[in-house]
């Protein structure tokens, strides 16, 4: 096992990893710009090194001078997080190139996932089914015509290279076509130095189901069951929840098998997750693979009660995953609340600032809170607004909800606006509590609807 | 169900309470002293009445303050969490009186069970093992020592209506006998108004393993494992953990099926414990019945799933037990440690007084704290030290025990001594990392050779 780990990350992710490490006795090294002298991270690990100015290209994207860092600080190992260069294969290769184990999977299989035309080619093969468009890149626009044609309207451009929502477009009709795939192609030779492009057919209305797994280094591959992640603002998750309301016993065990084939096929290690698109008749289909942990992995580990970032460092360190798939059960239900410093009442705007008086909920049973807030502490301007996530475990999902509500309505955070009554209205809304929504609920059907009070 | 309940009690019980009622849907009253003002269970509640001064007997001591809060806010409920008046036979009688669900066991239950010579005699009856000693009570210095004499010593003295480690005396030699039973009569009488006293042998060494029942109104009793609480000082437990490391899966069985006859023996309803004393062989001890939640209930929470507190809810509001005994299975491994606004180095003096900042340990898997604390809060001097429980499950012992050192290092109380570091200590033991202890061990072997810092 690693006796000391470099956690290349912030916030609450990094205050996570860092508590498992010391629950198994491996020493840490925190990195933190210096906009986050003040933050927890950098208070609980063992160590902390500063990596540069706030920006954080200048800080926690700069590789050289995480690397830097744990060498300095003989660190065995660096655990990206997610976000920052959790997913960026060249970092990985450096991390490789210099004997420092990367948690995560190898670089050549983050490259592999991280271009999504190559990894619909590679799910192809594996008889994973993708969703209806182009088999391989398209450079003009007349390739996007005839292939859009053939699928049939509505369409979505999407760059090879993609991420972060840049290089994307609806077309929703022929003539809507060739403008979208010039401005795209543009967007993404500027975003990404690619302008690579491929098309898909849009589901709609879909879920968006998405399934963890977990590979070790000598090829077994065991999958824990579903995320429903469908709740989404501007393509970014608002609220997630395992097991999903729409997959039966039965389905679950298809999908699974289907993820633990689709890694497989990438001799996948480490953790990583399967995202679908699931339509109204039950078909579901690739979208992407996040090569790292996410944001909502709580939920899975709620219901699975496997620590999977514990299981992230085991298989880096080269344990061999013991446990059997059919000793992976879902008990009962589990729900997460991203809870951002941002205002819904101005458009969701950003709200960093002082936290003059804080109080996460806690006590009983079923109930965490992820954070890395303090009474007192000072939310920086420069990074992701999530500040906290509220996860909660009950005996089933009425349960759960009951105990969201509970701990909503327990929480905080004197001198900073959250989404924290948004959050609370959406648990309260009866698509919600009935599981009846898709991935345009709350966009389409929530938000025009929703008015914050005062 | 109930749609309102009055909580009789202040701190992290009433808090738990409170929780669990939100959780259920059922509104809140809480009652408090003009100390607790500030209080966080006055403050969740729905609704809150002032019911006196400080002082617990002013207050939430005062049956018929309380009635009349529970009368005036229309609560269909009182619970009366532990300590204060939970197991007050008057108070429950007062309570089915009011026509107001006292939520534990009937008054005659708590009677029976209250005056230790008619439990230990009930106990007998039903075949419940008892510590050797006089079959009744005994008024007489004589009658004392013929049965010391038979039994053997050291023999330990104790009043009937005992309570609080009032009118007990521990008798090492013949010679000690008539002195000690003079002044621990005349204890009991001044303490309880009644000088029945008996007499039972030292069972030592032992370990303190309870077992946690639940029994609803229809004659079902189930049992949920044991705790080993012999972690103590001064007859005050310290440290709790589920299951106990000398309990075998036999033994338990063995256990749990004696403490549901002793359930059964007395028709029990609602949550209870019997604790019982386990000697080197093996032979376990009835020792008394707490007709209450116990502090320690949430390490029986995390290793089974069943929420406690929400049951005993539902038990009281005539809801059947639908779980069966075979799907109660003791999960991982729980550990509580009770925090504690007190001085060790000071002979555990209390050290109330104002939290300047407070951050209670949080986040990752299987970490629950309990407490009514927050940043800024003034801890008064007029009830129980016990300021916070924290509580770790892990999928076995020694992850259990990382967890807790990794949360006791976290926890910040500042401007209020607690004894953390003492916990802190007591967990890094070797002989408590080995499971290695009995009632004695923390008070005559770790206390004296334990230093704290600085």
């Amino acid at each position: 096992m690693f006796s000391k780990i470099l956690i290349a990350n912030r916030g609450e992710i990094a205050v996570r990893i860092i508590r498992a490490c010391r629950e198994l006795g491996i020493r840490t090294v925190a990195v933190y710009s210096q906009a986050d002298k003040e933050a927890m991270h950098a208070e609980l690990a063992d160590e902390a090194v500063c990596i540069g100015p706030a920006k954080a290209s200048d800080s926690y994207l700069n590789a050289q001078q995480i690397l830097s860092a744990a060498i300095l600080t003989k660190a065995e190992a660096i655990h990206p997080g997610f976000g920052f260069l959790s997913e960026n294969s060249q970092f990985a290769e450096m991390c490789e190139a210099c004997n420092i184990k990367f948690i995560g999977p190898k670089s050549a299989t983050i490259d592999a996932m991280g271009n999504k035309i190559h990894a619909r080619q590679l799910m192809q093969k594996a008889k994973v089914p993708v969703i209806p468009g182009s088999d391989g890149a398209i450079s003009t626009v007349e390739e996007a015509l005839t292939i859009a044609d053939k699928i049939g309207y509505p369409v979505m451009l999407k760059a090879a290279a993609g991420g972060g929502g840049k290089g994307i477009r609806k077309v929703l009709t022929k003539e809507e076509l060739a403008p979208a795939f010039q401005s795209a192609q543009q967007e993404a030779k500027a975003a990404f130095g690619n302008d690579e492009m491929y098309l898909e057919k849009i589901i709609y209305p879909a879920r968006h189901i998405e399934v963890q797994i977990l590979g070790d280094q000598y090829g077994n591959v065991l999958h824990f069951g579903e995320r429903d992640c469908s709740l989404q603002r501007n393509n970014q998750k608002v609220l997630e929840e395992s097991p999903s309301v729409v997959i039966s016993k039965e389905k679950r065990e298809a999908l699974g098998q289907t993820a633990v084939r689709a890694a497989k096929a990438v001799n996948y290690q480490n953790a990583g997750t399967i995202e679908f698109l699931m339509d109204l008749e039950g078909s579901f289909y690739f979208m992407e693979m996040n090569t790292r942990i996410q944001v909502e992995h709580p939920v899975t580990e709620m219901v699975t009660g496997v620590d999977l970032v514990k299981k992230q460092i085991e298989i880096a360190a080269g344990e061999i995953l013991t446990l059997k798939q059919e000793d992976i059960q879902l008990k009962g239900h589990a729900i997460e609340c991203r809870i951002n410093a941002e205002n819904p009442a101005f458009n969701f705007a950003p709200s960093p600032g002082k936290i003059n008086n804080l109080l996460l909920p806690s006590g009983g049973m079923g109930l965490r809170v992820d954070s890395a807030m303090y009474s007192g502490y000072t939310i920086p301007p420069y990074y992701d607004s999530m500040i906290a996530k509220i996860i909660v475990h009950g005996e089933n999902r009425f349960e759960a909800l009951m105990k969201m509500q509970r701990a909503l309505s327990e929480l905080v955070t004197d001198g900073v606006i959250t989404n924290a009554e948004f959050q609370m209205d959406l648990i309260s809304n009866p698509y919600v509590i009935a599981g009846d929504y898709d991935t345009a609920f709350l966009q389409e059907k929530f938000l025009p609807n929703w008015k914050p009070e005062g």
